[in-house]
């Protein structure tokens, strides 16, 4: 699989010895963990995205910033590419190793270095998790916004680099909302601060550049992020649906009426009954949709809030609606969404999830349409997603055993990204391009806008030796793979036979 | 008075033949208003920063989307820099003129495109005032959030170019939190869309980049600004103390106890006095400090939230705590912070307007310090200014026709923002860098991001001709002007005879 940037780092790559290159690196850096045996390299194959899978050259897990300092200038005199690892939970394999690259494991920088309750923020290392930053803000009655799904798992320099959003962003924003500073490494090692500990940063804002970078501008080692308030009151409102139409244009109303829900998701039949059947959430399983609708805040508010959004899901032909009577109710309800995806791998061989957006008015035409894409190519498709977002998850079912049905899995998933797009939407949400959706780009943006792309890249690193071949492709790729596949309703996958 | 960006555009400034240029401009645009007389180009001399004056070689006022691709192009051709102008109120010298460069006033571009509530956007032209956007949202129940002091008079693309703050972007954030996408020309005139109508968009933020980028990056032709649901209720509460200190120290409180006010605003006693001689707002002018806090939302949250706040007030030793008892009187409260300005302009015959900002922790130290500052350099010095986003105006008072009093505020105000980048804040809040504080960009940036800033200013202008001059010093000028100044102390001003 030729997951490499462009030629010249290709080019590049074929002169390095990796023996040598190896006798270097344990020479200069005698105290650094460098991983070389195969069955060492295994466990790093892969990320989140295990569909996509490649050996590393080399995998070195430094813990101190000099180490990081003297890798990356190593490397950037031989001209070795560096793909930054954090967790390893991405879903669209941002940190895909190379074969010829250095894999940089961020994970044992992993201290929380400073939580100023008065001051609102908590300062990182990057390989700390999610959940663990608002476990060491919670005798403060604060906590850290964004939770991806994986919050238990996932490290904040990956949810930096990937722009992580999640349930709750629909209020509270994604990633680049609740960071307040980078320290990062330049691709020559040279040490940099994005943004500030005060409001804004003159210049150019390059800590918002550089979230969602998906680890192609430099390598963080500290992260500064905002803590909020927890709310004092959380409910949740599950309201049933006759038809998906009716759930979606439900979202709008909720959205139009000012009410700003923590969050807003939607599920279908399909999704509903897989979940239930999984967790015995006490869904409706008759429904044809369901939306789950969060309300946080003050009491009053709260209370206020719920009695609006239960008079709009009426308006809106909801078959039933029901508040979780209590906290245990309010958690299973939770339960059964985060744990849709498992549950929906249940019903079938395999699955492929797409991470498409779309203007939240689009809604309902797009799930008509979806449902109508179902019935053409004769694959079930199960919806769950951040409905208040417009953050479509289609999750489309189909078994890679039988002959046609990963072609006919693929064909679908490219006429649902081409409908994003076409809405006004774009390709990914929130689980990022990485290796996954680089050739979609191709569809979402001009060639002068590529263009543009590649030359802020260029500015940051400008031999390409940051994480090549993600995020951003070629235009010559786009000529190639691009364009002219999505909008034959196919996903240009030319390397999906390893699928 | 030496504005031009490097030498390379100085170079290619002087080879430009004025009155040829504007014949083919007139030939080639003959419905293309340009102003070229002496008398039509002196309005457009400054912005809000009037003191520093240049006459434009050329202005020109276009009506239409190709109007403006082809003064570009033809700028591009001959090398010709291009600053462009909203409604020319901001307050660093950012849409400050070039002797020998087009001035491209966007003012005509002044239409609402789209109002969509469901949706909750508003697409416009960049020239339509920011408070026509709330206005044209209004029958909604939905307005644009930011809110400069300008903003009758400022305009939406003015605002994304300078990524503009006010008052209640404590809880609603700056321009860059409420901006969903920018269409835009490149310094070639090609059109290019940043950001989406959907949640997050693929690839680098751009969008992120762009706003505030001081029009060095691109051309704004369009704005999409989310739009947000009017809060039912507001309410201000006034305090009072007799230390600034302790005014500091109660915005700490409040903030820490995960209260997020709509607005929480400063003043100290010459500035208390001087608003309440010019507005009569009803301020205790024997306090030392007072501060406003708005609290916005739902009735009762609203009413929970004073309630919290009056006790965090008193127990920081508030000599007074004062509800707003009526709307008239909320008003008024406002009417003297927003008027805070001018009437301390009645005091003095010149005032140099500071904008650092500090993390908030250090507000009670940092406002000593001031305070310490004013009686070593014998001016008096007025702070009004956003508390809760750690946002600082001092105005220092002096009058340049005593001799050695601008001397004394230029060295009283390198010494303030000085104590800014000390503490861990920044040179500038929301007025941004423009012509006035590029030298201090030396002070608050090392080299390597100095040059990554001039790299990714060159991947979207490399020949450097869109506003030059401007928010990134070169280098050089650091070498020259920059860094040493302030660290002795001084404003590096070395063209301030003009002020």
């Amino acid at each position: 699989m030729n997951i490499l940037y462009d030629e010249r780092v290709d080019g590049a790559l074929h002169s390095v010895d990796r023996a040598e290159f190896l006798h270097t690196l344990q020479t200069r850096l005698p105290d650094l963990d460098i991983l070389h045996a195969a069955e060492d390299l295994k466990p790093y194959e892969c990320d989140g995205l295990s569909a996509y899978r490649t050996t590393p050259m080399l995998v070195v897990l430094p813990r101190h910033l000099e180490e990081v300092q003297s890798v990356l200038r190593l490397c950037h005199e031989r001209k070795v590419p560096v793909v930054a690892r954090g967790a390893g939970t991405g879903l669209s394999g941002g940190a895909l190793p190379l074969e010829k690259g250095v894999l940089l494991v961020m994970a044992r920088f992993n201290k929380i270095l400073e939580v100023d309750p008065a001051g609102r923020f908590a300062r990182v290392q990057p390989g700390v998790r999610n959940l663990a930053i608002s476990q060491a803000a919670a005798p403060y009655g604060l906590y850290y916004a964004p939770d991806p799904s994986s919050q238990i798992a996932c490290s904040i320099g990956g949810n930096v680099a990937e722009n992580a959003g999640g349930v709750h962003c629909l209020k509270y924003g994604l990633t680049v909302h609740n960071v307040l500073k980078v320290e990062m490494l330049s691709v020559e090692g040279e040490r940099m601060t994005l943004g500030s500990d005060a409001l804004d940063a003159p210049g150019f804002d390059l800590l918002a550049l550089f979230t969602g970078s998906e680890g192609m501008l430099g390598i963080i080692t500290e992260v500064t992020v905002k803590l909020l308030p927890k709310p004092q009151v959380a409910k949740v409102l599950l309201a049933a649906f006759d038809t998906v139409e009716k759930a979606g244009r439900a979202v709008g109303d909720i959205i139009a009426a000012g009410i700003i829900p923590g969050g807003l998701e939607m599920m279908d039949n399909l999704a509903i009954r897989a979940a239930e059947d999984f967790i015995h959430a006490g869904y409706p399983v008759e429904a044809q949709a369901i939306l789950l609708c969060e309300l946080d805040g003050v009491e009053a508010d709260v209370h206020d809030d719920c009695e609006r959004v239960r008079v709009l899901l009426e308006q809106a032909s909801a078959t039933e609606v029901r508040l979780a009577r209590d906290e245990a109710e309010r958690v299973r309800f939770w339960a059964g969404r985060k744990n849709a995806f498992p549950a929906v791998g249940r019903l079938s061989p395999d699955y492929y999830c797409m991470d498409g957006t779309i203007p939240r008015r689009e809604l309902p035409h797009v799930l008509g349409a979806i449902a109508a894409l179902s019935a053409e190519y004769n694959l079930r498709v199960a919806n769950v997603f951040h409905a208040g977002d417009g953050n479509m998850h289609p999750l489309i079912l189909f078994d890679a055993n039988t002959p046609g049905e990963l072609e006919r899995a693929e064909a679908f998933g490219g006429r649902i990204l081409e409908l994003c797009v076409k809405v006004g939407g774009s390709i990914t949400g929130e689980h990022g391009v990485g290796r996954e959706k680089i050739n979609q780009m191709c569809a979402q943006f001009s060639n002068d806008e590529l263009t543009l792309f590649h030359a802020v890249k260029a500015a940051f690193d400008p031999l390409g030796l940051l994480n090549p071949g993600k995020n951003i492709p070629t235009l010559h790729r786009c000529a190639e793979f691009g364009a002219m596949h999505v909008h034959h309703g196919q996903l240009p996958f030319p390397d999906l036979e390893r699928f």
